[in-house]
């Protein structure tokens, strides 16, 4: 039995891993789902990273769980970076899928096409609290291009604003992902163009994490909605021995 | 029920689409498989780009189709693309299925590395009319990877020699497709190497959509002979809401 | 029935090729799985490149086998370009899988980032006879990171140690391989990390084939163990007519 951290990505929750959790679960493990601190429901949106790193930090150590194999997702493969080098004795390995791997000093937004950042820049400024929020448009398309209609249209219902200082915070590290000494996995999904491929998640950003093993499979970068059960087992392959 | 237009390749006819055609229609489909001008039996291979694309802009008129979800193959890139600037008011939906994407003033060749486009030359000019055949072996290998020999050299039977004024004409756009506001998809199969993958379909063309659904697939560039019913599927999934 | 002759990669032998020729055989084939000279037991690791080639020749023409499908793995794909310069006549077509593709001068050390080539100078110097073996980390994550622990550590227990001279010498050709007259096809594994996937197999060293026929599946660099009937099926289709 292993212990698993799954950490959701921008504009989710942890319940909305759940899907994920259950076969996973099925197979015998301890299935985690945090929400990150700035995604909860009354949580204030002017949250930055550090307290979005120190929420998931403080999670494990109050659980005082060890041995954690420590997936993030998108926006979340920040904060588990920075988990893993606040608490390195407790997590056995950081699984990345479709998730950004920054170096010391980089923000989320350092690793985002410019017209992404544009588009977020304006849409917090508009925000009473610097929240941003996805365009249903882009949401469809670009996140959820394999699915229908109304599923897209029922899974954007379920997003929440999103904190944006996390996107502009530069992360602090001790140490590059390279040069840590836990082991790492990047699941890849090959449809996943929530990044332009031509600026894309693997090998551009898997690459940054040194040694790792690779996971691909098809799907788009929300298959917690589309495929729950696949990505359980990709999880899975990234996370075992 | 949708209607869907499907839009040939070069050395094609729409006869050739028909087993694609007909699981669409098993869906409960509209499905129309136009020949472009200068691919059918008796026309002049003479045809240039601005003929070819106005067949299928006539083919539409005339049927008075409207909410057309509008299909392309490899050259019938060019064609649905001019179509849709002609008739921004009748097309839903574009669907690139590794399909050339041009912006005003762009001509195929122009997408095409330099030694098809000498290749192209020579055999065009060795011809009465203008007209380019593709050489066997390229048929073979690198169009029908994913078939046998006798399935290569039976649809290869089936082509026919295509105007080449068509891949040498500029388009003219009143706006690049980026900027077009119909929706657009783009179905890329993994072993098209039709175009040598290094300078490959997706996501060098797919991106000049802007924003465009991403729909993926195993095969070659010729799925309509070797896997029409998978195609099938993956034109409905990059066409639907 | 056609004749295949499978070479295999570096620190293999061509008995760990059984399970791979096993299933092409039951399709009514002749299947060849020689050991390169430099890997079986008793041989010395200071073999080079030209003898390790020079034994597949004397294989083939021993054995009199003619319109051979030869089929090399990584290391092999050096092997099988030096057989096919040597004995134009006898090689039907080269099937090239996750395999290094050399041009004239040459050797399997340009085609490989810097950071492996630093790590294999290191270990041949620290080696009595300028053997290579590979880290279990690397083994593990990179190449067999479609498996499980288990078979990560069965798997390296059977390898040997690798001649790395090898690795080192230039091949002499008398032509490159775009320009051999041979039929030629490339299988590429989407999952194989054994090369990093921005400076990896499949378009930058297929490409230098020229005209061939792709073939691709999932699967990591190790399919031979994790996956040969699989494999065995890509052969078949890369080397069928």
């Amino acid at each position: 039995m292993a212990t698993y951290v799954l950490v959701h990505g921008a504009w989710h929750t942890g319940e909305l891993m759940e899907d994920v959790a259950r076969p996973i679960r099925d197979h015998g493990h301890d299935v985690h789902t945090p929400t990150i601190a700035g995604n909860r429901p009354g949580d204030d949106r002017r949250t930055g990273l550090e307290a979005a790193i120190g929420s998931i930090v403080a999670f494990i150590e109050e659980r005082e769980l060890t041995d954690v194999i420590l997936v993030g997702h998108s926006y979340g493969g920040m904060i588990i970076t920075g988990t893993a080098d606040r608490l390195p004795g407790r997590i056995r390995r950081l699984v990345y899928w479709n998730a950004f791997v920054p170096n010391d000093g980089e923000c989320l937004n350092d690793m985002v096409p410019p017209h992404y950042v544009a588009l977020f820049d304006a849409v917090s400024a508009a925000s009473p609290d610097n929240a941003v929020m996805l365009p249903p448009p882009i949401w469809r398309e670009a996140f959820m291009n394999d699915a229908d209609g109304a599923a897209a249209q029922a899974t954007y219902e379920k997003l929440n604003p999103h904190p944006y200082a996390t996107f502009t915070d530069a992360i602090r590290l001790s140490a590059n992902p390279a040069e840590m000494e836990v082991a790492k996995s990047y699941i890849n999904f090959t449809e996943d163009t929530a990044l332009p491929q031509s600026l894309g998640w693997h090998p551009r950003l898997s690459e940054k994490l040194g040694l790792f093993r690779l996971v691909q499979a098809s799907g788009g970068h929300e298959v917690c909605f589309t495929n729950p059960t696949l990505l359980a087992e990709k999880i899975i392959e990234a996370g075992r021995d």
